[in-house]
């Protein structure tokens, strides 16, 4: 963290003119907050990343359209349970009906409000559920920590653990500005982007294309850089909000006020990606890649992508199992060329660090201790290729019996 | 299977020159055999295809150079239980020992022999039991279906089930030749070319080149199109031996008997790229992805591949779970592009076939026959993508705890 950011309290609610909800609704769930709201006072600019998958939600649809466009808006209304993607004519019509209802409660426009969907694909919403829901949520809107947490625990799927995070940021004219967000994501969790929903508030006063342009390049690098199952989601959207009721001089070219909210953006988004990661269906361990001395930047990402995302390697860190050689394997078949002979491997952990290959072949490392370094909660591979000076780092977690347990049955 | 060809007893030793054996060398595995040899009687001309993997095991190295050369081959010695693989120099020197140990016996050159290696990356191959092993599978050679049996017992892994298969095919002239052939593997299965080695003998008088040609189109239809784990191998082989001793007139040009030649072939090929797909480590249930009315070839064998590679497809079929979202979700982030509202899919096995998608929609199909069809030992998923002409089929199987528990701890 730099030292013009700290954490701070109240999710997507910190920032000012940002309150949220929480409800039950019965979309699919039963005895569980399924819908969330986050609503801003005043109207926001938006920047968002959406999935690449060729089959995309209708969710994903209806917020394109308004997230590259000039319009502006006011709320995000996400519902866990069922997905609405592969679902037609009839699943754009529920996000029209959504997006109405809420607008509705404040005399605002449809087209102010974005729609996020998660869960089962191929199941349509019930439309009286989704619109009472709706106006459920706009009545229980509150600021604080508490809603902003009930909102970031309903848009929960298989997910085990709440992820939100906030930050304060000092402009370099001593102005202060927030960035609160939350997002879930455990399963079909693979770039780009992945299966996610995120939500990002900011009061920050922003150029539009500015925030987009940082945007892009941040989700390069923290939530296209994680991988839990390899199935890249119909639904996965990342978006911001930004109300600039902050109150500081527009952020319009790329200085180093830019580069400030830059940074705490970028912060608040590894961390999320990371919580992803060590949070995917099944995982007992975060297993972290870090490549360095790769020709490029491209390179080094799909070097620790191949890494994280194979099979065999996760199955490994499950067993703490010192299976170096599928690590090598792994680099080999990423798509990039280089010379294996050059390769050096280490592991690290809480437990410490360990040299397992050099220049290719193993090192004569002790197994006991390898166990003992793969047998903790966070586990990096590191590995030096020595080609060249990028680097870049993946995150994923282990394969073990409970990813096919939630898998094989996840819809009863 | 053509009118001119059947399937025959005999194996790698099906045709005519070809002797085999097995041997218990202790090179990893104890108590049972873990070293093949193929032999000929006269020098054969070979074709092959390796792995796609930047880190290639030493053997595939030593069989590159001798394969893509005019060099002809007498014999394939093959060990399981050490892969061979990122074992530098000291890997490249087990090969040469390997081989000249083994034309020592017949006053050979080394270059004669194809060495082949599977099982765990990263370890070295004692030097001495190795080459005792060349010298007792060259006394131990016997032609006849029992000697193939066992070496084709004597390089499974993870297998359960050996996988071996010959056929006798009738050319134009009324001729006789024979192809035999043997493979293994279950798991790090994934194209190009998949994790496993295979070996293929003929006594057919064909040309080098068109034998590769014929080789080449073969495996990308067979051996490329599974997976099991998305993870492409250091130490993929195929390799066809043809010392043309059937006396047949030389296949010289595409004719005819080139075309029997490549039915026979591909027949051989496809049933044991089949086999390998069910028997991939801790499989329940062969999977099988059809994709028919694709734009080109190349799209409809990505639109299959990436069905069958999907971790929440292969779980959903594990757990009979028609969760049929996910096979649309896979459909859409292969790589090709597509309208999703014009796709249709069906479920086919022994129980029956069952339409679930219609235009990109699920069908109001019943859940329990869905499973009861999904409940069987080979499952089909039927694709059309109503976008042209093409079709292509993928080949895997589903993912279940078994996989995992083999994989957490595999070196054990």
């Amino acid at each position: 963290m730099k030292e013009y950011f700290r954490e701070i309290e109240g999710g997507v609610c910190a920032p000012k003119g940002f309150s949220a909800a929480s409800h039950a609704a019965g979309i699919k769930y039963q005895g569980r907050d399924d819908m969330a709201l986050i609503f801003s006072d005043t109207p926001c600019i938006t920047a968002g990343t959406f999935t690449s998958n060729n089959v995309k939600a209708a969710p994903v649809i209806w917020d394109l359209r308004i997230v590259h466009s000039e319009k502006k808006v006011r709320a995000v209304v996400a519902n866990s349970g069922i997905a609405n993607a592969a679902t037609g004519k009839p699943g754009m019509e529920i996000c029209e009906k959504t997006a109405a209802a809420l607008s509705e409660c404040y005399g605002g426009d449809k087209d102010e409000v974005l729609v996020a969907s998660t869960g089962v694909i191929g199941m349509q919403i019930d439309t009286d559920r989704i619109t009472a829901g709706c106006r459920a949520l706009y009545e229980k809107r509150a600021a604080g920590t508490e809603a902003a947490t009930a909102a970031a625990r309903a848009i929960m799927t298989t997910d085990t653990k709440k992820k939100e995070i906030s930050v304060e940021l000092s402009l370099s004219d001593g102005k202060t500005v927030r960035i609160g967000a939350m997002t879930k994501g455990s399963g079909m969790i693979h770039p780009n982007m992945c299966t996610m929903l995120g939500f990002v508030t900011t009061d920050a006063a922003i150029d539009k294309a500015l925030l987009q342009k940082a945007l892009t390049a941040i989700v390069d690098e923290s939530f296209n850089m994680i991988s839990v199952d390899g199935d890249t989601s119909t639904n996965d959207t990342y978006v911001v909000l930004s109300n600039g009721e902050a109150g500081n001089r527009l952020i319009d070219t790329e200085d180093e006020d830019y580069e400030r909210f830059f940074e705490a953006l970028r912060y608040v988004s590894l961390s999320l990606a990371r919580r992803m990661a060590a949070d995917g269906e099944g995982a007992s361990c975060l297993f972290e890649c870090k490549v360095s001395g790769a020709r490029s930047l491209g390179d080094a990402r799909m070097l620790a992508k191949s890494v994280i995302g194979s099979s065999l390697c996760k199955a490994a860190i499950f067993g703490n199992d010192s299976n170096f050689g599928r690590f090598l394997c792994a680099l080999g078949y990423s798509g990039v060329s280089f010379d294996p002979e050059q390769v050096d491997i280490w592991y690290e952990s809480a437990a410490g660090k360990l040299k397992i290959v050099e220049g290719g072949l193993g090192t004569d490392y002790d197994e006991a201790e390898a166990t003992k370094l793969l047998d903790q909660p966070e586990v990096t591979v590191l590995v030096d290729m020595h080609m060249g000076n990028e680097s870049a780092t993946a995150w994923g977690c282990d394969l073990s019996y409970d990813y096919v347990k939630i898998n094989a049955d996840y819809r009863s």
